[in-house]
């Protein structure tokens, strides 16, 4: 059984290629997809090959190395590489991991205007591998500072994925769980298959199981009952963009989580990364929502499931006001409570 | 096109037979089924070809009728029709409607035990043609009650189907929304996709959209951000049980949904008719939770969706206590504030 991963890059900066796990056919197939070209690196982000904040913003990294190959004039070099990152940035609009990948490679690359090309397309491909290197760090300490809620015997509900498949290490809120589990710790978790696209169903129960951790499906509706069973000790989940005063825009499905949390007194925790915070944005309604096309709703793997010509509403995120957030995981320690000021303090 | 109906009857109690639209395979394929084996009926009813809580009664009480068939010792006709009462009751435990349908029937044939075999066959069938006519009768009072709750605009939101393909009339929840179109009012209802068998995307959708009725499809997990952008108004849900302190059992996620509408201050209303409440429960908590197979979470139209292992929790319906509850419409009015004692008093 072969290590999963989401995105890797095999190769020098020249001819090298990304690699990526394709998650839309899982846990039917396990493809993965070599890429050498910008284009479908990011039809491959567009259309969820590879997905979760953190994965996208290494995907996005090396897909700009992808697009370096391409601009061949000096004179013109950095301005076109920003017009692709500006390009590869437009592909998802919610996760700011991916504009801050991209704005990292950018910003590193004007830093040497002189060097000459083949230089400078290594740099970037050396600071996207910065990036994998540094997710893989971040994914082990939120995983440790997460680990220590996980209490023995306890319910853990998650939604989405963000695990292996979400980022280039163990993930953010599953990484809590691979850490807890190695740990020792006895507990159970429960997926939320996370409709419409079923991460949780496809992804998250298909890597815990593999990691041997004890892990129920659910559909979203059945989480109110089992937190009012007591079944449910805690719900850790990821984020896809914190807004200075802890709104949290997450996979669409979140925010009702929360709102059944804080009725059962159920301790609700994101975990994330430095990388997902945008500390532009004053709060959750500055968050760009990306909505998504009908098809995912009215077909499961192409079978129709809904008559072909109903409306539909297909957000693919929704933003959960700081307030219902217990707290925030992230590499550096846990943000208890979440205010603009905790946040403030947490970065300094 | 053809008026769509749930379950009726063709023919005399001897050679007559069930005719069921086969609710699986919607909207894919309209179907009907005729069955003339209460076997046949038993398994329609297991595996949901026919479901909604009055539908269930109704189909339940025709499968009586074809049991009835198979009975020819008069001796001991009336504990035989009994028996076979008690095995079709077991096929689904939680709507209260099937077994007050057979319980009617069983009730109606032991009036008159000294009649002919061929007369109390008879006899039961023009039991359940009644129950028929009445859930129709109760279906268009709960409409009309149901109507005058949604205003000019509104954003209705609703879980499961509780239409033509739910009753032997145009429904409970739905009834009110069939009702208050034919009056002219403007609204847009948002339909549940209602995971793991699809009813709202499947049934609900299939049978506003044919209407006329403009009609939304989300997943659940969308909810709550419709609520928090103020874009619902009203929610209206079936039953499937009722008891004595208003807490109702119905399709699996109702729960969530009322804690959500608790949130946002949205009106929260059960529509159901008098054969949903059972008065010999005290609590939600007696209220048997009908526990289903994996499958139907883990594939969809025969598609895996999961990996195959994997371990899942799936109760078809859930309880929501009556403190959560707004009002419930029936065909006799409003029970609002929902207690013990307005429920006891609206049925005086």
């Amino acid at each position: 059984m072969h290590f999963p991963f989401s995105v890797r890059w095999v190769g020098n900066a020249d001819t090298g290629y990304l690699e990526l796990l394709d998650q839309t056919l899982l846990p039917l197939e396990e493809r993965i997809l070599k890429i050498a070209d910008a284009s479908v690196a990011r039809e491959a982000i567009t259309s969820l090959r590879v997905r979760g904040a953190p994965a996208i913003g290494a995907a996005g990294a090396y897909a700009l190395v992808l697009s370096a190959r391409g601009i061949t004039d000096s004179d013109q070099w950095h301005e076109k590489l920003t017009q692709q990152a500006v390009w590869l940035n437009d592909s998802r609009p919610t996760a700011v991991n991916l504009s801050w990948a991209l704005n990292r490679l950018v910003q590193q690359d004007a830093k040497n205007p002189h060097l000459d090309l083949i230089t400078r397309k290594e740099n970037l491909l050396n600071e996207a591998n910065r990036i994998i290197v540094e997710d893989r760090e971040m994914c082990e300490c939120m995983g440790k500072n997460g680990a220590a809620l996980i209490g023995e015997g306890y319910g853990v509900l998650t939604h989405c994925n963000t695990g292996l498949l979400a980022t280039a290490g163990e993930g953010t809120a599953l990484s809590a769980m691979y850490y807890a589990h190695r740990l020792g710790v006895q507990f159970q978790v429960y997926a939320d298959e996370t409709r419409p696209l079923l991460q949780g169903a496809r992804l998250t129960t298909w890597e815990l199981h593999r990691a041997g951790i004890d892990v129920t499906l659910i559909c979203e509706g059945m989480a109110g009952m089992l937190m009012s069973q007591g079944k449910i000790q805690l719900i850790m989940v990821g984020a896809d963009r914190i807004a200075q005063n802890g709104d949290t825009a997450n996979k669409v499905g979140t925010y009702g989580l929360s709102i059944l949390a804080n009725f059962h007194k159920v301790p609700f925790f994101v975990v994330a990364p430095s990388s997902t915070f945008d500390h532009k944005l004053k709060d959750g309604s500055e968050i760009p929502i990306e909505q998504r096309k009908a098809e995912e709703v009215t077909t499961v793997f192409g079978q129709r499931i809904a008559p072909a010509s109903v409306k539909v509403f297909n957000p693919a995120f929704d933003v959960t006001p700081g307030s219902l957030i217990t707290g925030i995981v992230t590499e550096k320690g846990i943000i208890k409570p979440v205010s603009r000021e905790s946040i403030l303090n947490h970065w300094k």
